[in-house]
């Protein structure tokens, strides 16, 4: 996605070694305009698929999947993430490490919005170990129904992430794909859509 | 709003004494078109305000307040809710007390976001004892910004937020106002828009 690719370029930060900061329009202030853009594509490539539902997980991926939702006209469901977790009765759940913070959390949905009839699109911001996909994807598998795809707003392609969702059969559909950091610079891969 | 009353009384679920679930279409699963009707209620209501900025508060605010941000084509920030904060430069905090949770979190915001110059109209989903709006409010005025107002889904009128904030100056726009539960039903009193 061209226009996503160089608000990167424009807008994004590289911190160190291999941060990319895009706190100014994705995950603390936000820009609408982007974010609706983002979410007709991402309905665009998934026009013939008979997306019912888009799952995401709090708090930067709600933005650009409420507007997906909208480009499809179906719910959007965002997962909570929790430190500590009493089971509660028809709660799905499943632990997610995360490798930047080394903390194990549980992610979780109320079994009552999945059924065996939907077909999900999962929508993130940022794909990097894909930790918290493969959570989403443990439980809308949980609740019988299908995951048709994962629509990423930026993978970092150096990690390992795309790698271990299509090795679940699921194809990953990234907007803007870095291939590396260099001297302060990013370097895109030809994006999914 | 009429039509986001009749939702609260078509899917809502009121649980013990004085708790209401909305988590269908507002707190879990997101109705887009209720948030984005209820978007275009904020930016009605505040046309005339010259609001050049929509501040709310992780996580289920981000969906209301960025069709807001929509309708009166302003970015939207969402501050960060953290269990324990390291004090990075330029970020500018405040202590929030939840009383549901019996906890003290420190809510955030990145001072660079907001300027002398802007008016803010903070968004969140509930009001009740309004301590996540103060916490906002303070953190806006440590960047000298003005919030002109406090738009909120659903206020619970018999808790003390609404006058907490209005004792500050601040006008308050709620869109359902809860006077109370009675019998596993529930009352409203007038709304603001």
């Amino acid at each position: 996605m061209q226009l996503l690719e160089e608000r990167i370029l424009t807008d994004g930060n590289i911190l160190g070694e291999n941060i990319l900061k895009v706190d100014n329009f994705l995950t603390h202030q936000v820009d609408y305009r982007l974010m609706k853009a983002i979410g007709k594509v991402f309905a665009q490539k998934y026009a013939e698929a008979g997306i019912t539902k888009v799952v995401t997980i709090e708090a930067s991926g709600i933005a650009p999947a409420v507007y997906a939702a909208e480009a499809m006209d179906v719910p959007m469901i965002f997962a909570k993430k929790h430190k500590n977790i009493t089971m509660t009765e028809g709660i799905l759940t499943a632990e997610v490490y995360s490798f930047t913070k080394q903390v194990m959390s549980t992610v979780s949905i109320a079994g009552k919005f999945l059924s065996k009839e939907d077909k999900v699109l999962i929508i993130d911001d940022f794909l990097a170990n894909g930790q918290a996909a493969k959570g989403l994807i443990e439980i809308i598998g949980q609740a019988g129904a299908q995951v048709v795809g994962v629509g990423i707003v930026i993978e970092k392609s150096f990690q390992d992430g795309r790698r271990l969702i299509e090795d679940m059969g699921i194809e990953v559909t990234s907007l803007a794909r870095i291939k590396n950091f260099e001297n302060g610079n990013l370097n895109f891969l030809e994006a999914d859509a």
